[in-house]
């Protein structure tokens, strides 16, 4: 089978055919339409630990391809002992099932912040572009065991994904990641079939993806076709020409002589966001709780989220939530904190820590592709209801 | 033998006995004299890529122990199959030798920055607490498999370590790292047992010390006596009081309440210092070179250092070079960049980016341990001599 060819028995559309797209949630906030690509209101997004499946945030570049699970395989290949194909079936039966409660978040989330300091390539998603998911399939590392890996040169080599169906940029969605990475079974790398406890939706990469815990959203690609190990990074353009943080002197004018010199985004960074109260928002009299969420990559943990109201001259503890897995903190944090009032015309921001003591900028560092800001986030405008009675 | 009792033969000094202190460098800077603590000026320190010796800072909490080492020895128990003791001889022929150039770091470097700000606890440290050496030793990995670890559990354990000599804080200097993290021998966790070619210093942990590549300098135990499996940390002092970085509303008087909510350190964040010019230096009209190191944690690259002559304004870009070994980033990155000249009263800042987008914080981030200043490392008061001729 040739790469990006769909499985026998699936809907072979016509190139870029977007009439076959799966029907969403009215909830969503949609940043494209086609692709679609949309994110979920923060206010739900938070009222969840584990996000719903409807409200957790679809980011496409191509349709959606419409796959036959009875025929579906993919296959691995490269620098392995034994090429081997593996449909859905012995996936499910053949390879002992895990489950692992992950973030996923794009690196182009809160591309707006970016974007509102100077033009930026990419969707301008806002700050929902992120979701904690319960996904189970089997563990990349059990594949790979079974096509034979060269174990010894691990740190020299990588793993490419390739996915079925059109993609804008390139002639599929590829993506890889170190091999490292993946053969380590306690980095909880899924070949995935189910989210949340239930077969894979169509928008989340039915019939199988890839779940990448850590690590941002583009390496763990959906509509899984092809495995490579290979001795070099994925060739594709969403590895080579996309997903890196350029310098804040290239734009699009110089952008192609810097491609090659930035290293392609694998682990999130530290992150986090102010979910309830929003900005413009009234507020009844009497105590206010301030919540969102918290991220890091890498299994590490958030060790701490601070809020200030007097504009970052004094910091405020909040109680928090993350769900850790053998040492491993691969779930996101929800936050809260609660104070008597807001003064009026005070701003509400938020900053975190990671466990190593990594923190977030306080102002956006622009870059081109407007990737990876995670600068302190900022509620504006928020007002209480004066309760003064006559 | 018991935890903290020096081998045969060995110098048992009554307890603090500083009579037995090596010769120093008369170029160190000295931070605190007993406990020997000193730092190199940074002028010297990116003299060479490699750190000599003599120049690579010393971190102390006690005297330097007298040991002999034709006859120590050090154990490795707790959840092991088999309890065991090395020998130096043994350390050095029945394990392969490995190389690693290594950067490493103490997590105070740049204390006087947070010192600054409001009273800190710690030796006040400038920006010199930091050398890359090349170490030789035994993978801690191959020993760990000679008394065969428990590798299922592997993320689930710990791998602490004693030393010899006295400590100030506890009964001797003690530290863990995650089992995981010294199982995998693609993270170059040694015994080592050289650095730079030659046989380890006593100031520098003769005659084993750990060396845990990308980590704080404070889980490289000099004067190893013990590895213990165990399923939690260190209960060490200065893994449970000490090398967190605590949040800015805890000071002396509540930090007994906050030791055991926050993480112990462990992976080093990215890092950037200015080393010439220096600030108040008078410089030759025509162009000036900026030259400092970079560094950053867990394998992971600097992506790229930026400078700024305009308060962070706009930033160019410099030339760098870091060595790395199998995609890893262990050793250092030193850079430089070359301006026509300094305009008068200018303030030269830099700030780095590591390969996964982390990046420093503008204004330096109290805490009272002092630990992990990373904020932009700022140049002021250079002068150059005018080239005007009447």
């Amino acid at each position: 089978m040739l790469t990006g060819e769909l499985p026998l028995n699936s809907k072979a559309p016509t190139k870029f055919d977007y009439s076959n797209e799966p029907i969403r949630s009215s909830e969503l906030i949609v940043q494209k339409d086609l692709p679609f690509n949309a994110e979920p209101p923060l206010k739900s997004l938070i009222q969840h630990y584990i996000t719903p499946t409807e409200l957790f945030f679809k980011r496409n570049h191509g349709p959606i391809p419409l796959i036959d699970g009875s025929t579906y395989v993919f296959k691995v290949d490269g620098l392995v002992e034994k090429p081997i194909v593996v449909d859905l079936h012995s996936l499910k039966t053949k390879f002992q099932k895990h489950e692992v409660a992950a973030v996923i978040q794009c690196a182009g989330n809160r591309r707006d912040g970016l974007a509102n300091v100077k033009k930026v390539k990419g969707v301008i998603w806002g700050p929902g572009t992120v979701g904690n998911a319960v996904w189970g399939g089997a563990r990349l590392s059990d594949v790979l065991k079974e096509a034979g890996v060269p174990m010894g040169l691990a740190s020299q080599l990588h793993v490419a994904f390739e996915a079925y169906g059109d993609s804008e940029e390139d002639t599929c969605y590829g993506s890889s990641i170190p091999l490292e990475m993946a053969i380590n079974p306690s980095n909880d790398v899924l070949l995935a079939y189910e989210m949340n406890g239930c077969e894979l939706t169509r928008d989340h990469g039915f019939p199988c993806r890839v779940v990448v815990p850590g690590v941002i959203g583009a390496r763990s690609v959906k509509y899984l076709s092809r495995i490579t190990i290979q001795s070099e990074e994925s060739q594709s353009f969403y590895q080579k020409m996309d997903y890196k943080v350029l310098p804040p002197y290239v734009d699009e004018h110089n952008a192609d002589e810097w491609w090659d010199k930035m290293a392609a985004l694998q682990e999130m960074i530290i992150q986090s966001v102010i979910c309830e109260p929003c900005s413009g928002q009234v507020l009844p009299p009497g105590p206010v709780t301030i919540r969102g969420y918290a991220l890091c990559g890498g299994g590490k943990g958030v060790d701490r989220v601070d809020v200030s109201l007097d504009n970052g001259l004094t910091w405020l503890p909040t109680d928090r939530y993350q769900a850790a897995t053998r040492n491993k903190h691969y779930a996101w944090c929800l936050w809260k904190t609660t104070v008597d009032s807001i003064p009026d015309n005070c701003k509400i921001i938020c900053r975190a820590f990671d466990t190593c003591g990594n923190t977030q900028p306080e102002f956006p560092i622009w870059n081109f592709r407007g990737v990876m800001n995670n600068s302190w986030f900022v509620v504006e405008n928020v007002r209480q209801q004066s309760n003064t009675k006559l």
